[in-house]
């Protein structure tokens, strides 16, 4: 953590203990740091577990290893490596993944199956195995840690410590839901995105936590953005323990479902909103919200046209209300869209309609609006009514000069 | 041009005069500025046009006058507005045009559609038609002027004058070819991008020339980015006076065809990498060659996805040979991609392979290639013959500085 904190930043929250989740961190020393780097998380026996992972085409072993393992739908543990991404490093990579599944599934008399493992940092240097199992064995026997201990074991780049938490009633039963997350740059949508992980106690089946999990992340990490760009080992993974009190959640239509969904939702929304805010130099919350268009579908690739835009992010960094930089994205998003029918919100407040400038629009309260940290542009195609919104936030020098020193 | 000249710059060519070409320019003063800011180029009867605009579903009312007049397939005229690009103005927009192609057509005695006209700069301030008036009216009475000057009165934030020459011989007849060009940020491909216009004396009929032109356009203007942000107004037209003195090339068949093609392709190649030079901000101009795709396209895609890459573009900036996020940038791309079938280049030196580092590569030649100021990135794919090559400038302080201060 050796950048500036965000300015978007927020406090680490406090957060209910997980029965049947124990987390432990150490220091693997995967890079030249005094800091734990090799998170430990032990899962009571018959924990469910979904997960979502990168779209990329060249996924890291850690994420194959974890789509593989899903089919299996029970978990005992996570590994975490931070500073190491150990992807694109071909057999030797794999190997050390293999190496760390085999030691946990000895050390907790488990199917290698129910190991899940992460990695993140630099691309194209292999795990080092030694400094993995050096660290796992420090794990192995160090108290359990508290959730921002973990936070912080498992982050690379972020500025500051990112988790949420929220519950649901099933029934009379009260369910905790904890999620912790890293990241800050290579975050770009149409994938799981970075490494977060949920933990709850509730009681779940595997196949309906994948269902839900899924649906959530189309609806938070799927509508996130910093830079366009898609990580190699993004990772989502879902731990239900089971070790609430209430009857075993199995499909939608179970008593409660419909409300665990919505906290799993609410969760995945909370922490997707915590990567932007470390966006990578970031000084504003972008929200672009699209509707109008022929689809849902339409709506979302014109409102990602938005948020990556370079230009429409300098000029939200620069406090400027170029609407006419929004036009621009618009109209190069690939989608239907009619000049004359296209109408532009800055905080709130109409600036552009049917192909013209407001004339006279109130300036002020829109001034003031991007001098704010929270930014609104809202994009009406006026065509359908197809509607999407996504987060982003500003591109400043922050992000150059991060991006522009971080060696390999 | 208040910004530093770039560093990539190139030192303004010698050009001929193109017989049957006349430019003037004049103050219209579209901005607080004491420059030639509108341009009035007169053509010979009988000039063939061709031409290509943006693929932006947004275009300006100037790009949707070219793509109706390009029917006509004759140029008498064209006007260039520089310091408003009229876009997203509504009926008042499509008034100036009017206005402008008006005026022309009765001081040359032409037909409307025989002008041509291009505005660049703000969007969503409709071209003010007393300035545009005026300027005019001093470019009918003013002396011809230089291409330096023309250059120079179509741009706006370049901060060099670009412009570039070549010839053909046409059986014993050489035909000259000039073309001038602005543009430096909102530069994407798959669209004819920016402003350029080419000159030539040659006699080509119009359906040839706009044969010629897409060609060349899809090797050239389609193959660059510098900040993957379409332009509204991109247009690129061809104007052949046919004062040259031979046989009129009608067919690819025509003797002399292939000549012209390859010199035109030449041409628009040289201005399109004149635009990259003055990318905003660029230090470092690169190329990207992808080998080894599925298909051409898929090649020309993934090229994209890496010269698109902010990620890529900080760390060359940064002189990082970090070819991890070259992997990332394929992966990312959509395309079939096989990371253990990946290998990579810096400035032709392997440093990836099959899927992991090469293992004690000679870092010496790739960090002195990364030092200088031509960048060469190759990415072998591995699964078939489709190739592809585009260019792109690295993204440095400079982008966010002229971007998060340029005001509407």
């Amino acid at each position: 953590m050796t950048h500036p904190v965000s300015p978007l930043a927020r406090p680490f929250p406090d957060l209910p203990a997980i029965s049947g989740v124990t987390p432990r961190v150490a220091r693997a020393r995967y890079k030249d740091w005094d800091r734990c780097d090799l998170s430990f998380v032990e899962l009571a026996p018959g924990t469910a577990v979904a997960g979502v992972t990168t779209t990329s085409k060249c996924p890291s072993p850690e994420v194959e290893w974890c789509r593989s393992a899903l089919h299996q739908e029970r978990a005992r543990a996570l590994v975490v490596s931070a500073g190491n991404a150990n992807a694109f490093t071909g057999g030797r990579g794999r190997a050390a993944v293999e190496m760390v599944v085999n030691t946990v599934s000895t050390q907790l008399n488990c199917s290698v199956d129910e190991v899940f493992v992460s990695a993140t940092g630099v691309i194209g240097v292999p795990l080092p195995q030694d400094k993995a199992r050096t660290g796992l064995e420090a794990a192995f026997i160090a108290e359990p840690c508290s959730w921002r201990d973990l936070t912080d074991a498992i982050g690379t780049t972020d500025t500051f410590a990112k988790a949420a938490t929220t519950s649901a009633m099933i029934g009379d039963c009260r369910v905790e839901l904890v999620g912790v997350i890293k990241g800050s740059g290579m975050i770009a949508p149409d994938m799981a995105t970075m490494l977060g992980y949920i933990f709850t106690d509730a009681a779940i089946a595997p196949a309906l936590l994948q269902q839900m999990l899924s649906a959530a992340n189309r609806q938070s990490f799927g509508c996130i953005t910093v830079d366009s760009d898609t990580s190699t080992s993004d990772t989502v993974l879902a731990f239900a323990t089971g070790q609430a009190q209430h009857a075993l959640l199995e499909t939608m239509g179970s008593p409660g479902a419909d409300a665990f969904a919505a906290a799993l939702a609410d969760l995945c929304r909370q922490l997707a909103h915590l990567v932007v805010r470390d966006g990578e130099g970031a000084s504003k919350f972008i929200e672009i919200r699209v509707t109008g268009a022929v689809s849902d579908e339409s709506a979302h690739r014109i409102a990602l046209s938005i948020a990556n835009s370079p230009l429409v992010k300098t000029a939200i960094a620069g406090e400027d209300a170029n609407w006419g930089r929004v036009v621009m994205a618009v109209g190069k998003a690939g989608e239907p869209a009619e000049r004359d029918l296209l109408s532009i919100r800055f905080g709130g407040v109409e600036v552009a309609a049917q192909g013209v400038v407001i004339e006279g629009y109130d300036e002020a309260p829109v001034t003031a609006h991007l001098k704010g940290s929270e930014i609104l542009v809202e994009a009406d195609i006026g065509l359908g009514s197809g509607r999407a919104t996504v987060w982003t936030c500003d591109l400043t020098h922050g992000y150059i000069s991060i991006n522009a020193d971080y060696r390999s």
